[in-house]
């Protein structure tokens, strides 16, 4: 390249824990490399910042806000839910990305999200190519829902795997020590409508007979009442109470989500609550115990407080690996974390195609469930264990972790040409 | 005294990410004056552990178990709601306490709990005398609510305030990212029914102008639903997003809490959710956001992993004072936290009589809650701001805190008569 290129960074989709991390991770790497690499511009509100030109100038950012982006949980430059159409869809949103990135004089194409977003980006590599504008395109894996292929895992999961872990092993405590007169039942509601990677998470907590939860229904699992309630009984029978995870996903034998086949209030809706309620309900109509419940919801996924500092080094990893891989002069392809030893654990990056990543989800093996469908096996915790390893505070001031809120400069406009969006 | 006498022990009510620290100040002060004071015993399950002569002997626990109570949060030898009745009411009770005591040569009760276990504490000193079985009553303050009164703050308090400041903070973070294209208000459902001390607390997060919390719902603000649209929509207009901390005992014009106001289900029954959806789902009809929610329930209060340093060096420090003050000789009297310096904050112990204590409830004062009545004021930051300062991390194994379970050996049974509790 006779010209040194910028770059363009953007997230995608759900924000989690450590995408910042990988933002950090991009954006230190490419200032240690000024010599091959111009600004980092980012996408205001992710890739919707690249069609309608709104990007972000990260040069404006002190080193120090960058740094702190490595402990600062959400989206700094705003992400969205924008799933590009495929090219024969809609080529114009392909074609307009390639003419913002052609005139900010943009030439690797950094894009943090998980399997769609990993499809855009190969689909801009291909493009670009097609336009006459070779870009260098590196997709940098995140979801907390950890349902990429290839890499072992993926950064944010691990966080929420640790958040869910200890939420349920502290609310446990609790009641046990109440259940004598007053609560026997805690049911506590976590993400994963498909896979259920987080709610197995929750599963680490008991490393002891006995321990919580008791319980854990897995969106793969059909919901069968009988055994569930025999097996609530047996919990209350053995160790006074019974601790249940729930993932949001659960279904009936008819395929129905529990949250909505629920009550319905006056006028036909299916009730507010989420499927913890109906789950602590059940248990109440059916067994008589008093519950409590919990629906973490977002508060899972961007609990920075108690992130994996495993998670926080792999996001990092994964941010700084992409623009080396680029540097490198690799394109369409996406790091990897690679798991080399599991005890005592190891990793080490590498790299795979984008077209293999592209929209291929990773389930849940079925042998990581235990037989009667209500709990994790050894595999799975060997599989898991590693991944909500350290502890990586955030500092604080006054009580409060201390996150970074950037300027987020905008670049100014060379186009000023309106895009429709999607939406 | 001639006879070196025991110690009775016992936790009450809801348990508290610290109220083990308490019982670890008792313990450890206990074993450091051998010379005063005999075994520490602690009911099993709180009072209950009393009236039917299930005492655990604390003496069978190794220094170093109970040590780590001062992480460990919950109630480790159980806690019990069941109130006592008034002397009139039911003094069966009070003399069965009274006949438990003296045939295990306890001298000293230290309840460790609320309004209601401070007027017991009172009743079981007032009764001992009457019965010719003088006793050293010391009430342990406790309780998440923060309303008890005399005492600057309850230890529980604080680290019950900085979970919910700091998740509605993090959580905050994630919606702003995603506001643009997703959801645009987010709930965070917290404890409180009568007092708004904790969702007040979640006003701690908003430092500067535009920080979430945009709007706290309060117990002690009638709801009005047309100034809080209009407030939700400001802050959309604003700032992008809006987050709000909601009280579960927030209450309509009818004195109807909203979380049973909202719909019901095709039985009648009102339905399962808590005010989170409630309020989510009326923001939705009305102004058409996309929401999410979550209801941390015992999360918060078991939330030992971000429990505030200061509160946990409280709890042990009243724990502590209790065994001191009844090693003093004084009687019916509890341990309080006194406010010396808000900037910089400094603490010392005092101490009330339980006479003054029990059955009063510290509600919030009208001057903590800003006039339009979603916020708080300076006044209210300022007396809240110390009590979450601080982190007090539990050790980690495997990601995972590692809580201490006691043996809770039993001590042998003396009178071996059945006492029919009052359930």
């Amino acid at each position: 390249m006779a010209k040194k290129m910028n770059a363009f960074y953007a997230q995608s989709g759900g924000v989690t824990a450590v995408i910042n991390a990988s933002a950090c991770g991009v954006i230190e790497t490419a200032r240690k490399n000024k010599d091959k690499i111009g600004k980092v511009y980012a996408g205001r509100n992710g890739i919707i910042g690249a069609l309608t030109e709104d990007l972000i100038d990260t040069s404006k950012e002190s080193a120090r806000a960058i740094a702190a982006l490595r402990h600062t949980p959400s989206g700094a430059f705003g992400s969205c839910r924008y799933k590009l159409k495929g090219l024969e869809e809609n080529k114009a949103e392909y074609e307009r990305l390639i003419e913002v990135f052609k005139a900010h004089n943009i030439g690797y194409f950094f894009y943090n999200g998980g399997g769609d977003s990993q499809d855009t980006a190969h689909k801009v590599s291909q493009l670009g190519r097609e336009m006459g504008y070779p870009m260098t395109c590196v997709g940098v894996p995140k979801t907390v829902d950890n349902d990429l292929p290839i890499t072992d895992n993926c950064p944010g999961f691990g966080s929420v795997a640790k958040y869910v872990a200890v939420s349920i092993r502290e609310a446990a405590f609790d009641v046990a020590s109440m259940a004598k007169t007053s609560t026997k039942i805690f049911v506590l509601e976590v993400m994963g409508r498909h896979a259920g990677w987080i709610a197995a998470a929750g599963g680490l907590a008991a490393e002891e007979k006995g321990d919580a939860p008791h319980i854990i229904l897995f969106p793969e699992i059909v919901f069968d009442e009988q055994a569930f309630m025999a097996k609530v009984q047996n919990a209350v029978k053995n160790y006074g109470y019974c601790a249940i995870v729930v993932s949001e996903g659960v279904r009936n034998a008819e395929g129905v989500f529990l949250a909505e086949a629920g009550s319905r209030d006056a006028f036909g809706h299916a009730q507010l609550g989420g499927v913890a309620p109906v789950i602590a309900q059940l248990v109440k109509s059916k067994l008589g115990h008093k519950y409590h419940w919990a629906v973490a919801d977002y508060l899972q996924r961007a609990a920075r407080h108690i992130a994996s500092k495993t998670d926080v080094n792999q996001a990092y990893a994964v941010g700084k690996a992409a623009v080396e891989l680029a540097l490198k002069g690799n394109n369409a392809v996406m790091p990897t974390i690679v798991r080399t030893s599991n005890k005592p654990y190891r990793w080490k990056i590498g790299s795979t195609k984008l077209a293999k990543v592209a929209n291929v989800e990773k389930m849940m093996p079925r042998n990581f469930i235990s037989k009667d469908g209500f709990g994790i096996t050894k595999r799975c915790r060997s599989y898991l264990q590693p991944l909500i390893k350290g502890e990586d505070y955030p500092p604080y001031k006054n009580g409060l972790p201390q996150y970074v809120t950037l300027k987020n400069v905008s670049v100014a406009k060379k186009l000023n040409t309106e895009f429709e969006l999607n939406v």
